[in-house]
């Protein structure tokens, strides 16, 4: 059976997050847009709406409910062998009343796997450090209500990086059976002028992340960055091993999956 | 009175642009929302709503329907002397059902006037020459299936620049008194990787534009990069000084007011 690998864009808002939901009357809706799927099986009825075929699709990172992706890595089986550019058209015809698009996909060997050899991923966090609200770039940066000190972000940060026990970082949900990371790197830049007014933007990699990692040591480091927490406070929280030490979590919508490395 | 210049920032596609619509059974809706107002009538309602005053404000550029601002500059005049960082705060709270943003308010001499003062406007063009829908950035800019030559252009583009009777390039209901219009510059660069996938950014920037004219023009040169069009075709239909000779005109969804600068 031919195998695919896709390289899906989404935005968050418009879904549950990447695993299919069973539909329930207590979801969750945003901005009058109903949400009542995850990205998964928008696409699993894509393919069915395509070639007829049932299949399981699967992602490279679970992302939550109001998490973006530009490079999400999808991989999925099919009985027949099509062209990758008739699959990608077939796809994106399917999803048109969807926020999602499949920009890219490529015939892959049948032992690939998108989610477990993936060497690493990046992710991408904005945040907006001004009073005024957002209007353009409502639901796609956090917006903070007060000018942070990135350098003192970016000190703290530094406490990250490297193997750790991210059980401070880690919700308490996380099904992970090891609270143990390797935190490739985390760096930080401020983005002025053109399409963005103020913000910060923070890159993180490692090969692989904790239930709501991300989000919870950007809330942390938003604290350092209103003053709230010292800059040494970041490294006491992840000494800690204790998730009540940790910051609030940051929201999703500043959040992006931007790639997912593989070998060669 | 005292009078305020506001720096205003907008998503376009939820308004008929900048001027104040009176409400009609033939309004478009797109995407599900309802596109009822100019984003005037709003920011008057916000005033109304803050300080129970009824008046009237004037903007730098006359926005279309669809048409994005990230610095629009728009002056209003008010009976009673408030702190900058009040007006600010009451519209912005004011305007919180829309996608409008405040993002800065000074006080003005008496005789400022955001539109005659105004020295030149700086707008940005957003183009996507991918086959891939678009999720993230739908309705921000304008996605052309096919790739372009971007190199042609911009040499096509040169003919655009300098004092020119702009008649191919200006809607047949356009007001203005006259066609002639001086371009200060049109330059492009492509953008690829981070939030964005594979995108033009045209910048054009003039004293004054006149009606779709930008538009008008990137449509045009549109045609140069898709092959359609020669380079020399741009200036020949310059030349033409006939609306006939103008290419399809460029969606409101790429089309971004920047800035408007004003003398010192």
């Amino acid at each position: 059976m031919p195998r695919y690998s896709l390289l899906v864009e989404y935005e968050g808002t418009c879904f549950l997050g990447w695993q299919a939901q069973k539909l329930t009357s207590t979801i969750p809706v945003r901005r009058g847009q109903e949400v009542r799927q995850g990205v998964q099986s928008v696409l699993e009825a894509a393919v069915f709406a395509f070639c007829g075929e049932n299949i399981k699709t699967y992602a490279a990172g679970r992302t939550d409910s109001g998490v973006h992706a530009i490079g999400q890595i999808v991989h999925l089986d099919l009985q027949k062998e099509w062209p990758c550019a008739k699959v990608q058209g077939a796809l994106n015809f399917h999803l048109s009343r969807f926020r999602v698009s499949v920009r890219e996909v490529k015939c892959v060997a049948d032992a690939f796997h998108a989610r477990f050899d993936a060497l690493s991923r990046t992710y991408l966090y904005r945040l907006y450090d001004q009073r005024a609200r957002l209007a353009l770039h409502e639901n796609r940066v956090w917006r903070v209500p007060v000018k942070l000190n990135m350098h003192n972000m970016q000190k703290a940060a530094y406490a990250l990086c490297g193997e750790h026990d991210f059980t401070t970082f880690r919700d308490r949900e996380c099904q992970s059976p090891s609270p143990i990371r390797c935190l490739n790197k985390i760096e930080m830049e401020r983005i002025e002028g053109g399409l963005f007014s103020a913000e910060i933007h923070i890159h993180v990699q490692a090969r692989s992340f904790l239930h709501k990692q991300v989000r919870s040591m950007i809330g942390s480091l938003v604290e350092v960055g209103r003053g709230k927490w010292k800059v040494e406070d970041i490294d006491k929280a992840l000494q800690a091993r204790d998730r009540t030490a940790c910051g609030p979590v940051a929201p999703p919508d500043g959040l992006y999956l931007m790639a997912v490395e593989y070998p060669q």
